[in-house]
């Protein structure tokens, strides 16, 4: 398996070196045990283990990571003139299951990781409400409480990808913009309910707390009002700082900045409010010049996260896994091509099979040492299936940076090495 | 929100500090920032956040951790003269949702957790089978992969139930030795296919590598060879150490004891191995002098984990939260008392309700500031249903240590507060 950082291509180190020097203070952030090469007892059962910690860390021998960017170096540019705008994306090709550790959630930040004192944050509800009002964490605790388990994308997730193929990146590079977990908060009706929603009120802002001031229009549609969730849980315990401690909005099947981390004000209008993020940014720009706005749904994608970018592989038998989501529904099929394309053969995917969740399927396979395409395409519930890369371009053209769900190829040369390639 | 340690009450932190101060080494693990008071800026919109960290941590101002007993001052006994045989308890009652954090998961250690080098790890399959093998840990991960949401809990988790009721016990004391992960590995079935199991092998030793050597013989049943994994993963990365690393077996349903850590060696064959851990340990002692032995599967369970032991309530609306789970398959039905039993209403269950996982279960409640007793009762698919204390000693006596799984009784006071009883 790959272990993130250590298994980038040269090339690729070089696009993040810059960035991850500016981020000095990022690296030198990891547990010293991570640096240092661990050394484990020749034989384990002549000395007797370890005590107890009270909050458990992972083994020494475990590097996985996540990989950042920002700077300079970034892809597209984002946060050329500012470091702590930036992304880091989740080691996709060493993870298991369906959850993603909180650790590894990808991230997104426009002004870098607020430090939110819990018990001075507050969530301000006001606008077109007959009662405008003021909760504290704990209010927001006592209320009912609502789970689930949801994928969250960046819609800017595999951006590269419209414009360029570099033959070196993982899947990490290409998809590594999602995650799973399992939320936990308050259900946003039940705020509405309490504060009451005036006629004509359809449309919502949302406003983080970080030094960015993120802010998006939220529709007040049935589907928002039915499973908007406003979480202060993330994996079992409190978000982490990275996923908005110690709250968020979470809108399942919805693109990632639209999410809103660190939330402390939701304002009710009749209109759309028309914030940097949703003009300036996160708009999709089509070939006749117009943009798209407002496009919220994460439409059905899957991608192949093992054998990927940079691995390599020996002839005989490999499991296909992979990872596949939409966010209109479940996922229903997943088919893989190791030819390109030519013939499609049906995944399993494993339990749960949850909506607007990351859904894992499973192929065996037996290489045979000669050159091959491993693609993977879905279908969710409404019968959408994902599309080839010339069919999304044919209508979207290539000038957008978000959006992008198209299949994924992977070319396993004869030598077993694996490179990211269009097909 | 109780937060493990800090709200503990005094006489129970007098039971656990004798063993904590022996295991002075656990508690200067927790980083630093967890032992100092954390500054957040006045206003974090005026101040860039954090860059990115390669691997995440929690926020510091959350301090919800295990509590750890070992030593004389130990519950039972247990590890009297044998430092690094411990349990450690989850904090229930910080839990969100289903999923409990791989760093607050319980611990069981025979003698100590073990620091494993994963690459120089085997796992022998020996015995009753037609080609013994070994296996590295790579070998593993690269034969089909299968992944499940699923409990572990303790055998001996509650065990002080059977005999005593100390009022002061918080929800984290009486039941926090069950946790619930997603677990990834590869299926027993597929290794004993590979190796050929051979007429008449019917049992199965699995051993660890921990310094205990801890095994326990385990049945080949059909369920057991649909079921068990041996698994790498946990919660989407590594297992962490504490639940095994590198590998551990994973038998969904089964008391904790049986899902070996650190597992190393297989070996089949006829009959029952007689480990210590199934004769001297791990067997319950019937009124009539007789012991049960191996009685496996965990029965059907359920605690209402807020409001919960040590915590204090307000007159008004107050959500009852808990958690179920069974051994043999899904809940079905979780019901609520709110007056000892008298009376009982039907909980809601959120979704995903998984075979032999937690199932979180909520209630919308009113307290009138009347004194009142909190219970919940589930019911799993096989229509059986959890009992009231009275019901299981009359059945198993209280010479038991293991296999507790009565009705849970908590006493809200008229000031608020809450007790542990039998009622």
């Amino acid at each position: 398996m790959s272990e993130g950082l250590l298994n980038m291509s040269r090339r690729r180190f070089l696009v993040h070196s810059a960035s991850m020097m500016a981020l000095g203070a990022a690296t030198l952030a990891l547990p010293k045990a991570h640096a240092e090469e661990p050394k484990a007892p020749e034989d384990p059962m002549r000395v007797p283990g370890a005590l107890p910690r009270p909050y458990g860390e992972r083994s020494p021998f475990i590097k996985s990571a996540r990989v950042g960017g920002a700077g300079p170096g970034a892809p597209h540019g984002w946060g050329a003139n500012a470091p702590n705008n930036f992304n880091s994306w989740t080691p996709l090709q060493d993870l298991h299951g369906i959850v993603t550790p909180s650790a590894l959630h990808f991230e997104r930040h426009h002004n870098g990781v607020p430090l939110i004192d819990p018990s001075r944050h507050r969530l301000l509800i006001h606008g077109l409400v007959n009662r405008p009002m003021i909760f504290t964490v704990d209010d927001l605790e006592r209320l009912p409480a609502s789970s689930r388990l949801a994928f969250l994308e960046c819609s800017g997730n595999s951006h590269d990808l419209w414009l360029q193929v570099n033959p070196d990146f993982t899947v990490q590079d290409t998809h590594g913009l999602t995650s799973a977990s399992e939320w936990t908060g308050v259900k946003l009706s039940t705020l509405l309910e309490a504060v009451g929603v005036q006629r004509g009120a359809s449309w919502m802002l949302a406003e983080g707390s970080d030094a960015a001031g993120m802010d998006r229009s939220v529709p007040l549609t049935d589907e928002v009002l039915q499973e908007a969730i406003i979480c202060y849980g993330q994996n079992g315990e409190a978000l982490r700082p990275e996923q908005g401690f110690p709250l968020r909005l979470l809108i399942p099947g919805f693109e990632g900045n639209i999410n809103v981390k660190w939330l402390r004000r939701l304002k009710l209008g009749t209109a759309p409010f028309m914030t940097r993020e949703e003009t300036s940014k996160y708009t999709d720009l089509m070939p006749d010049g117009k943009a798209y706005q407002f496009s919220l749904v994460m439409e059905a994608k899957s991608v192949i996260t093992s054998p990927s970018g940079q691995q390599q592989i020996h002839p005989g038998f490999q499991e296909i896994r992979g990872l596949a989501w939409s966010g209109r529904g479940r996922v229903t099929k997943v088919e893989v091509s190791v030819d390109g394309g030519r013939t499609w053969q049906l995944a399993h995917l494993q339990d749960p099979i949850l909506p607007k969740c990351h859904t894992r399927f499973l192929l065996s396979w037996r290489w045979n040492g000669q050159e091959a395409i491993l693609q993977s395409r879905c279908t969710d519930e409404t019968g959408y299936v994902q599309p080839p890369r010339q069919e999304l371009v044919k209508v979207r053209g290539n000038n957008s940076v978000f959006h992008y769900n198209a299949i994924q190829s992977w070319r396993v040369d004869r030598d077993g090495r694996i490179w990211n390639i269009y097909a």
